[in-house]
């Protein structure tokens, strides 16, 4: 099971060479992570924020183009203590053009430190686990 | 009548102050346009486009917030010969927190100059006519 | 007198059309503004941020190109009691490429209400004062 | 030795927690993979261009702030026979803030085939080869 968010490009998603650029990746997949963020902060409140992100990375398998909307799939890639790592992929015309991971760190700002996953986020985020054959989890 | 689109706002798309920033709010007018720009150039070439914008404003209302989905109207405020006034309004929680005019200009990239707009397409536009009371077309 | 920023266009900057696209210029001119948000908060310090936009314009004169540096030249183009007026452009290659103003208050956060620009702040803008001939102030 | 560019941060590139938002980062390393960029492209002409990139990480090891500028350091961590790699970080402070690999790859678009990096080239980029200790190259 996975999270789902269809995406339009902008006209200036797109770069010189007529595809998307490479720095718009990270935004369309942080707008996706929006559905893991509302696990962690129902209201969405700033002032008691509980994430931070550590680690990114991006691998461009094809291009994406502007013609068409894209669909962003964000699963759970692995649950640790007190991080978890969400991997995403993005589909355009039945192909998948770019996959991803972040690290993300549940965190007590006030305490500036890394705290536990709560059991019941746990549960939750178990059911978009998945892991996908060609990813390897550090 | 007008094209509605929703979108929902990104982590990143909200300021040190609290609300998203004033810099975004035209690539999501931007992205709304899409609609507009879908009546010109109906596959979304590149190499064929026909347009060119040549000036924006936008009036910051109410605060945007990070929690809700924003809806973008995009309306037909004037069209010209060659040209046309897209006017176009943010709205999230039932109120109306930003709007704006853009310019656009049908062209031809290779003659470099402005072309009149076809029949056709100015009578598609001529469904989204619609002149909200406070926008005073110059 | 102006206040002069120099920027280096990104890759991604540029559009499908092979120019900066639009929606990248208010980023610029608000990086720009970074030497007017100083007089206003010489800190930087967001908890304590005086000033809201209330509004933004900009008018495309010539495409920008990826492959040089773009000056940018800050003026203030009127000083009201609580607001004003910056006025702004984008050079690249001896030409005046893009020309916009934005319209900031200066802004008491906890009282939600405007309030008067300091004589020692009004003092200091007036020396950026200039009105380009082709400008009209509202 | 490295290359080296000065970013000045905008406000719109801090998020609701105060401090610049994860994606902006990669804007910022593209942004100064410029110098790199020229090195393949001397004339920064789109029509010609010859380097896709295959895939980038970033390490988010402490915050960055808006009120003081941010230099970039790019080097080349690795040169193989028709991909680079660049090794990029963040320093504001005197701290390094980020860290960043990014995959480039010399490219025929014409013929859809990467290409040997040529040796006049790599010979340039050899002098900006850089093996940081805590960077592994896979």
């Amino acid at each position: 099971m996975y999270f789902s968010m269809l995406i339009t490009p902008k006209f200036g998603d797109i770069d010189g060479l007529g595809h998307v650029n490479n720095t718009v990746m990270p935004g369309w997949f942080e707008q996706a992570r929006n559905l893991i963020y509302r696990c962690f902060n129902p209201e969405f409140n700033f002032s008691n924020w509980n994430l931070i992100l550590a680690r990114f990375e991006v691998d461009f398998l094809k291009q994406l183009y502007f013609n068409q909307d894209v669909e962003i799939r964000t699963y759970i890639s692995r649950i640790g203590n007190s991080s978890l790592e969400v991997y995403q992929e993005a589909w355009q015309n039945e192909q998948r053009c770019t996959k991803g991971k972040t690290v993300l760190v549940h965190f007590d700002f006030k305490e500036q430190k890394a705290i536990p996953i709560p059991a019941e986020i746990r549960s939750t985020l178990e059911n978009y686990l998945f892991q996908p054959l060609e990813v390897k989890v550090e």
